[in-house]
């Protein structure tokens, strides 16, 4: 067993956190080694099972990420931009794996990831789930195949504490329909309709956007024509998936080449 | 054959128009009379079977309502809100129930509707489906049953001509829910996400608008709360149920005592 | 915190007894008081808390349900026809809130169960859910004002692991859709479509199962008649809604004379 | 317009060779040259366009294939089997692309049909939609990408006077997903599922049929694994798609070499 990948997971604490520290255990093909919370946050120095309310696991959450990394094969992080940025460099230096779910990251965050990734294994995805990423690659496909007699709409649904609209995978996947017909984006979105909006445009793309309850997250991608629509639909009932494809990330890691990686390539699709 | 009540359709051209012609000739329980255009129009003087690609029908169309309205039972009408006004006042005169499917009517618009409906029987609707009337009440009593745990969201799609968001049908949806929960519309109103829009509010209602290829109607009213959901859905697939709807509702209303009645009033639900 | 209501979990190693020994520590309206096993079961003797792989809890899990029942308010039991038989004698000798989610009961189990109820409240329903119960109304209702030009269909999705098709909930609505008709559901039951089957027969109410994943369970009743469709839905998410709901079936009985009753009557709809 | 490829329909007066006749005159890139009815049918010797109910077209219905089909590019027929196989030979004699529609044929149909493709181009397809031949495609390829974690069932919904069970695409579809697994359907097929059918077992395909209303034709292909689902949809709302592909097959066959062809040869995709 002590031959298994050594993982660390950032954020021990968080809902993502939990999730990525059960997944490892549960998953008999990797070790929890290290979890990490900020520092003076109250679980650091506890075991960090003890800390999730269960039993003990013989890990004590720590808030030195160089320490926690040193002993690692793999970080999973799911944290926030700024923190992310540094947890590369670290991990980087100690050529741990770094699998980054983090999202928001705008173009100077991106840049250092990449600085980063000359000299380790970086796989960075908006969304983990296999489901989602093969759903992304049928989209930019169907997109290709079929002309703007077919109108593309995207509709997302989740929770109601969700704070943006519309999603980052919704954006995702209309970026991939985009591709697919060879326009830009931002150029064809019909985001947020309301009121007297006229006829619809041929070859816009459209999104909206559905709240409520505890939905973990459902898209669909309509293609709607004259007489019949094409639907592709993702959806995901356990925030569990994204772990396991964190976890999967990790491990496809192992034998890499230093660079900057998707789950695409993690998937082989 | 000749006692069956005798119908005028109005806007005789129109996409509803000839929809309601069909349907009066296919239903059996009634006769066509009457097919209205306006000043000027082509079709004024043809058959209206002729001028609908058909063969003869024995009914001429005509731009003079007086006459029209004289030998009829009733009069179904989807077209304008003026045009609508000037119709009322006309049935009224000729004891027709006046039967009415025209959208976008304001309060000046109504104050005279009911004024002719004084003398007349007018049966007035945004959606003269019997699904549509159903699902309404549904709403309102599932939103009256269920608590702010649950979120209320309104999901419409429509072709991709229609040029305003939400569907009126949507809207109608939307005053059920907020009438079963006992709070006023415009003030929960969630339309038009877009952006960092902030987690949701606690008993709000949101709406979305999906458009795309041909879809005639489909409604969802979602109430969402922890771990269940309940989906009120409508599809239609063809207006032909508009039509029949409105013959059925001019049926109906023969019996009637003078006033204005909504399809409630005519499915008796 | 001691004059809340006690609660016993019977089958507390199972899936819903682990929900209902969670759903009930996380309500702050009751209190654990017992959890059973069967007789020779590996968590008798432990901890509660502990056996489920988490912190201890105070409550010793115990294969005797007499003692257990002395000093509960209320037993909360999803576990088989027999065994549950059992506990409503000696619950009613407790005068405990008897709380009975079992399937599969026959006849002769109802009858022993009804004997009980004359001493003691007992609450049985087939699905606990607030959803379910409020959508079995629903179809009622709706199948009451649509006549059979509406045809009626309940598809159901459950996980790979359900051996009987279709499920519970599935006949349940199936049940109230014939009630609200007015037939029998046994004599208009179509079920396992499969090969030439013919034409559907008018009046008729399908049925049809999906089995996939881990799909807690999703049911649509659909009316479906010439160019529109309703469809009531609903999606259960998480089983922690079957133990809220048997949850708050225990409270509400508290003050309840003896008798047997359903969740509509907990639920007040 | 004399210089547009000319069209034979046969099976004139039924549901789908309406809907061809009025697809040809509506396309701008085909004109009618024929209309075929069996040998007493009412139609025969009248005008098409008066014998649909409309104005007269110009094409008189006649009941002898060869001298239509000698003025004619092309034919189109969904008619039944053994009067394909007759069409197929007569086509051929004048060299006119033979599209076929025509659903339940056996083997000895398929290799009369093989030999007339020897001398003139064929087209037969299950299902002449754009969505449903793309959907095909989709569902191979996601069904080679995941592996049997992943559930697959079908799911599809029709008009309740379809008289069998899977439909011809659902099959179609279940074949798709089967060559993509690299297993042979019939030995994975789960259908009419009813009563203790013991769990799902892995790898198998299910299928479900919805009958109801008017419904044109609905398929769902669903790969359900845990925490996760991936549906691929395809609603039919329009029978004039189907005869839109069969027009369109028509004209593709215009510059081929003898052959059998697909609706993916004719689509490209």
């Amino acid at each position: 067993m002590t031959d298994l990948p050594g993982i660390v997971v950032t954020g021990a604490s968080g809902r993502m956190g939990r999730m990525l520290i059960a997944a490892v255990a549960a998953s008999g093909k990797a070790r929890l080694v290290g979890a990490l919370e900020r520092e003076g946050h109250a679980w650091v120095g506890q075991d960090a099972g003890v800390a999730m309310g269960g039993a003990p696991i013989g890990v004590l959450v720590t808030d030195d990420p160089l320490e926690a990394f040193a002993k690692a094969q793999a970080v999973i992080d799911f944290t926030a931009p700024d923190a992310t940025v540094g947890f590369a460099a670290l991990a980087a230096q100690a050529r741990a794996v770094h699998v980054i779910g983090t999202t928001g990251l705008e173009p100077a965050h991106l840049a250092k990831i990449a600085a980063a990734a000359r000299h380790a294994v970086i796989v960075r995805a908006g969304n983990m789930s296999l489901g989602v990423n093969l759903l992304t690659q049928l989209t930019q496909r169907v997109a290709a195949a079929l002309d703007a007699d077919w109108d593309i709409e995207i509709v997302e649904a989740h929770h109601n504490r969700k704070v943006d609209a519309p999603s980052g995978t919704a954006l995702m996947l209309g970026e991939a329909a985009a591709a697919g017909r060879g326009v830009d984006l931002a150029a064809v979105s019909d985001r947020g309709r309301d009121g007297i909006t006229g006829a619809r445009e041929r070859g816009h793309i459209g999104f909206a956007a559905i709240r409520g309850g505890d939905v973990v997250g459902e898209h669909d991608v309509i293609f709607a024509a004259a007489g019949e629509r094409i639907v592709l639909r993702h959806i995901a009932t356990d925030r569990a998936i994204f772990a396991r494809g964190a976890l999967r990330a990790a491990l496809w890691g192992q034998d890499r080449i230093p660079g900057e990686y998707d789950m695409l390539d993690v998937l082989g699709i």
